[in-house]
């Protein structure tokens, strides 16, 4: 139960011969028009963040311009989210960007919406021509098959996926202001997995990677107050992940509110605000977490929390570097305390620290403190119990500043060199 | 033929039973004193560059203070390199320190030196208590052993390796103001290779990796001379290669100038300094290979060269984000010509081109122009053989600027994950 179980949204997903395997690569997610001649409608809206890539897909490039259209009122919010995998319609130049314009111009006429109401997204080989004339044909039995329920919410979220194990899906209900609020999402991962999406005002270039999420939500919230929300809980969920480090051209996070809860618009600044970018954020870190789970050949998760830097900048650069290394992502694989690796991980971040002021810690067992070793936590039992578990959790102190951050990643196996030396050709 | 080569210059190794496997663990590199009472002394130096990790070893405390006293002359030029392999003597708080001097002092006497003009060095596990006890009583029988010639360069670059697969030297031989100048030199590499030494002036905190080079010339040229020198090699040599991206706390290369060819001492501003630094640049360039083509689990190597962007230092980020993909890695392990990868592992680095203007070659094929796919490019049998090669070569042009630079990686595969999972535990 995801996407089609807040008010107002229906979904499909097919097989339209874009993937060779012949498995489902097309999905809809739609909100609900009203009715011709219907009353006040609800508060409705979109909102979007996409990666901070220089070379990104043709329907991320659709995208940044229609949020800024939305964001400016030129435009109306977004009303329904086309993805096929399979194809990442990425490198392909402005032929790219017809192709996908092409599917919106499709599809628009038969939801009731315009074309620049379709948020167009794509996600798998990069550097080929969307296989334009299978989706098209596909297009009218896709909208057809739009749907509420669990079988259209796993239709949907099995669509998306490229090397993903298992589909992913969350969903959220909270109480504002005496009304029910539903949120559902899917999403998909596995492989250029480590998004930066672009959530600041200035939208900065740093690294990014594929990561797509859909999610829908009945709240009353227009475009802006859900852009407010969304950018500030993707920094806290999937800019905290990393499965290969590889930033993608096509991550992508698009929330649709259609305001058939009813109730008061959610403004920030209220409480109301606060509740549900709280029960927002709670569902992307769920996301987030699922996808590193299932990153490409992993066997387990690890998170780093970095504390007493000098700013929660300075920390989150040194848990990337941590999470990010092959030496310790391999250690972890190993069920191996070789801490000195993720000792010296994160001192690479460029973020100068005392080391007579760092310490570490593998689950309860302290194994660094103040610079040196403790030679007893090597054979302590619980550091072994705690490197065998499905999820393994580092502290690294590095000072007595009131910086600090925490980073999600995953081991490094031979099944990721497996799965990344044969796929595409 | 390496280290003793040049004229003034003996090396030994041995096992002193560091290593767990009891292979030979433990080198020496000494330049030869002149006799009591000779004639006016060659002109001899010392230099060093260092990891630029926050993490760092007790050797590496030793030789940042060396290094400085060096160059601003209260101290005299290193005379001798002391090196074991199998502990690397780091995030070992005071204590390495305090360990590191003690074997210091106890080698000074037997080669009439002081204690001060031994450099340190040691390369191995993190965070263990450097085993002393083994090294003071071997260190007699190693200065015993200082010897010539190629039995003696063997001796000493085997006792480095730590999972090197091979040996690692080169030597040069150049004419300069009418006299035969030679350098040689031993390197190990293998794991946590992705050298940032400091060679700047203000030596600034960026990622760094373990990589040992130690090279010796009877060039005549003092400590400030010869650190102008291989500051200008260490970034276009070491600082250009990467196996994992995962920097060390004991990254170290030393040089040693015996003065012995005779001549004019070599001065920084002349035709005989720039003819020396190129001949060491070159002697770099060849270690820092053969330590990726060593690297852990390497099958083939790849150096992707960038172009057209607005600064060297710009190109430098880029072509590092691609060498240092693990989904690039693996698609050269692969033979894959997946180049959708290089492209948007380029767009990572935080710089910012526009893909319209962006380009690719693998080998002497262009897969991507202009930002569109050149699709006649997947057929073409010269990019099967391209990535066939040993050697893979990709040059990603990025607009028309003036900035380029190339950085040199290697492939990652089942054997990486293999040696990385099961090391130290």
């Amino acid at each position: 139960m995801s996407v089609t179980q807040p008010l107002g949204f229906r979904a499909a997903g097919l097989a339209a011969g874009i993937k060779p395997s012949g498995k489902p690569d097309l999905c809809l997610i739609a909100r609900d028009q009203p009715a011709p001649g219907s009353a006040t409608p609800h508060t409705a809206g979109s909102a979007m963040s996409f990666t901070t890539n220089a070379v990104v897909g043709a329907p991320i490039i659709i995208g940044q311009r229609t949020r800024a259209e939305v964001l400016s009122a030129r435009q109306k919010p977004v009303a329904a989210i086309f993805i096929n995998a399979g194809n990442s319609n990425a490198a392909t130049g402005q032929q790219g960007v017809l192709d996908a314009l092409a599917c919106c111009q499709a599809l628009a006429p038969l939801l009731g919406i315009t074309p620049e109401e379709v948020l167009p997204s794509s996600t798998g080989v990069i550097g080929r021509p969307l296989p334009v004339a299978k989706m098209l044909s596909a297009i009218p039995t896709l909208a057809r098959q739009l749907a509420r329920g669990s079988a259209a919410d796993a239709a949907a979220a099995g669509a998306i996926m490229t090397t993903d194990l298992a589909p992913k899906s969350a969903l959220a209900r909270v109480h504002i202001n005496g009304r029910e609020i539903t949120i559902g999402a899917i999403a998909k991962g596995s492989g250029m997995i480590a998004p930066r999406l672009d959530t600041s005002a200035d939208r900065p270039p740093v690294p990014s990677a594929t990561m797509l999420a859909f999610i829908t939500t009945d709240a009353p919230i227009d475009s802006t107050n859900l852009q407010a929300a969304l950018d500030a809980c993707c920094q806290d969920s999937f800019n905290r992940i990393s499965v290969d480090n590889h930033p993608s051209c096509s991550d992508t996070v698009a929330v649709l509110s259609s305001g058939q809860a009813g109730g008061e618009p959610i403004v920030a600044g209220t409480p109301a605000f606060t509740q549900f970018t709280a029960a927002l954020a709670t569902l992307c870190r769920d996301l987030a977490e699922q996808i590193v789970v299932d990153g490409e050949g992993a066997t387990r998760i690890f998170q780093a929390t970095v504390r007493g830097a000098a700013t929660d900048d300075a920390a989150t650069r040194i848990a990337r570097e941590i999470i990010n290394s092959p030496l310790v992502k391999c250690a972890i694989h190993g069920q191996d305390p070789n801490w000195g690796r993720i000792v010296t991980a994160g001192g690479n971040a460029g973020v100068r620290f005392d080391p007579a002021h760092a310490s570490l810690s593998i689950g309860p067992v302290e194994v660094y403190r103040a610079g040196v070793p403790v030679v007893a936590a090597l054979t302590d039992p619980r550091l072994k119990h705690a490197m065998a578990g499905k999820r393994v959790e580092v502290v690294m102190t590095v000072g007595t500043g009131p910086g600090q951050a925490w980073m999600l990643g995953c081991d490094l196996s031979k099944q990721y060199v497996f799965i990344n030396a044969e796929y595409t050709t």
